[in-house]
């Protein structure tokens, strides 16, 4: 039977997916969402207030998390209300048609923390949910983690910043930075390594 | 019979490998390459002058790609000598032991030009390789394409960019124009396609 680690989500890695709802009227509503990976049948979410995904778990205390590298999803899910054709039902819950995979979950508990960020201070609501059934619909897929990306944004700047005068190597620090951030947000332990040398290596420049 | 196609690679997209070669002595060198697919077999890399990689292929006429998420790997190949013992050889060729799949390349044309950008001018050289012999070490793999994080960083400004000041909202849309830039250099159509939007979401805002 397939669990999370099966589909290569890794324990403490956020993965950046698809969140399938239904609201009170029985119509389907979808957002890019980051999930946790807490353990083989476990996940995490931290939803902001006032969102439609928010309310509709509320609700049906379920959702569908969809693993798709389709970026038009990703682009008509945020700016726009997803099209009511790109979703399908599996059982009773929606999903997305042509997500790469798939898995629905319960929530376990719900409950709301204060935030501050460099925007402001925040309601986030942190979600525990149990995963139960996972299908694949694509052999060859990968779950979205950014850790790597932010590694290689990363070593372009590295090996470009000895060549870029100071206001740019600023620039290229501060994006170091904000890539360490994500790293350490959504990456494992090999990511946070390898983002560590390349501060030391930085350093000691 | 794999080709690029069959494991995922796309035409006209860039992917973020590790490229292994053999110097004169016959050590080996690993350095991280973006190498684009041009069709089933035929892939074409940009390498800047004075590199192990470029004399290293000028030499051998033929080099490997590597495909591979390891962080350290590509952290360890730019800012040091990867260590031999990463190294296995397959045939006579070098590839990197931990890699998720791997294929051998023979050159078919070296071209240099004159190319300008941000740093100033450089010499680039423009590889031409057919692929031969393609290995897949573990199943489950995709290549490293950076599109869709592009667009999901793009995305993460505009779910924000109405909460922020003028001053970082000037540094989202200087990040979503940098972004575009990538997609445009790393991406599909599709990719290609759902930037687009995003930017004319912004424009009608």
């Amino acid at each position: 039977m397939d669990d999370l680690h099966s589909i290569g989500m890794e324990k403490g890695l956020l993965y950046e997916t698809i969140i399938s709802t239904e609201n009170e009227a029985g119509e389907p509503n979808a957002a890019p969402i980051g999930v946790i990976c807490k353990d083989k049948r476990e996940i995490v979410l931290y939803l902001n207030h006032a969102t439609h995904t928010l309310e509709n778990i509320k609700i049906n205390k379920n959702f569908t998390v969809n693993i798709t590298h389709n970026p038009l999803i990703f682009v008509n899910s945020t700016i726009s209300d997803l099209d009511f054709n790109y979703f399908k039902k599996y059982n009773d819950k929606f999903y997305i048609k042509e997500a790469e995979a798939f898995f629905t979950a319960t929530v376990e508990s719900v409950k709301e923390v204060e935030k501050e960020d460099n925007i402001g201070k925040t309601t986030v609501n942190i979600i525990k949910a149990n995963v139960n059934d996972i299908i694949i619909k694509e052999k060859q897929f990968t779950p979205l983690n950014r850790a790597i990306f932010a590694i290689i944004e990363s070593l372009v700047y590295v090996s470009r910043i000895e060549l870029v005068d100071d206001n740019t190597r600023n620039i290229y620090l501060e994006r170091i930075n904000e890539m360490t951030r994500v790293v350490n947000r959504v990456g494992g332990l090999d990511h946070k390594e390898a983002m560590k040398r390349i501060l030391k290596y930085l350093e000691d420049k």
